[in-house]
């Protein structure tokens, strides 16, 4: 399959990466770094990431910023990073994207453990995992041309463990490479609508 | 208690009214017709409807717009009706609105059924929904003066079942005064961090 990979040089994304490419065509989309550059935040960037990409069996998103802080520091300008980037960014790659996939292709979108199990500093990325979460379930039912979506929820990474650790008490470490098998399940895989939870 | 009630002329609003009037001091707000004008995709529009209202006891939003319609036809820019308007506008409302509540005072937003029974057209509306959603379940461990905050999913109401019956085939429609009572609930109850899913 080829495979468009946005986020492909993060914890997670550099382990998809190498759950895929021993079978696939990995082209690789980021910020920076990566074979074709695009800001989530930018519907534009967006369709012009798609049209040098041209058609692809599947998308899977391992991007996305959020704010995370205090409640107390969460104001309204501090959110919109996380409302432009991972919770529309994800859902524009699927809007936009939707032409450029070819039939029986699929989408991988990511979401995280608090949106479920909350933690201090954590609101900002609940709701984009939230938004996500729900969308994938309400956009499988009206895919067309038998194209699936799924989102992964990942638990806080044992390779991120240094930096998020101490945000996470209590929450059990899950290896990058375990999290990428659920990509995997999702990409290879003939479900839809699902949330793989990988905590 | 003294209740903005953001919402109040639509039909679950009006229910939600009827319900607390009579123990309570209501201020109603909306983008037309209420005591108190307000644009909720605005988040200026939000803290001077703040500033004209001053401290209250409970913030109650049963207002928030969507795009409803097939997944084909939902592009990023109607997408962003729902992205302002029901889900930042309803998170703008808490972040805005935390310093005019009273101590263990309250917030109660928002959501509905199709967030976790999705429709065909409903896939916008449930990314508010899944949003809002998370946010409550994240937003209530952080809350400060023992501020409570809860939202309310309503199934298809009974009262709006000419309009939107047709979209949901096999939904038991639920009377708005049964709705209603969810929001007095959390409003006079003393739980936070809740889904009172009335369907």
């Amino acid at each position: 399959m080829k495979i468009l990979l946005i986020g492909a040089n993060g914890t997670i994304g550099s382990a998809v990466r190498g759950e895929l490419e021993p079978r696939h065509d990995i082209v690789s989309a980021g910020r920076k770094g990566a074979d074709v550059s695009v800001d989530l935040a930018s519907p534009e960037s967006i369709t012009a990431m798609y049209r040098k990409v041209g058609q692809v069996d599947a998308v899977v998103c391992t991007a996305g910023e959020t704010y995370f802080g205090p409640l107390s520091g969460m104001t309204p300008e501090r959110n919109e990073l996380t409302i432009r980037s991972k919770l529309t960014g994800q859902i524009n790659l699927v809007l936009l994207g939707l032409e450029h996939v070819r039939d029986r292709g699929s989408f991988t979108l990511t979401t995280g453990v608090i949106m479920d199990d909350p933690i201090a500093g954590g609101a900002s990325a609940a709701i984009a995992g939230g938004a996500i979460q729900a969308f994938v379930r309400s956009a499988a039912i009206e895919m067309p041309r038998g194209i699936r979506i799924n989102h992964v929820s990942p638990g806080v990474v044992a390779e991120s463990i240094e930096t998020y650790g101490p945000y996470f008490p209590g929450f059990e470490p899950v290896p990058a490479a375990r999290v990428a098998l659920a990509y995997r399940k999702s990409v290879e895989g003939a479900q839809t609508g699902q949330a793989y939870r990988v905590y």
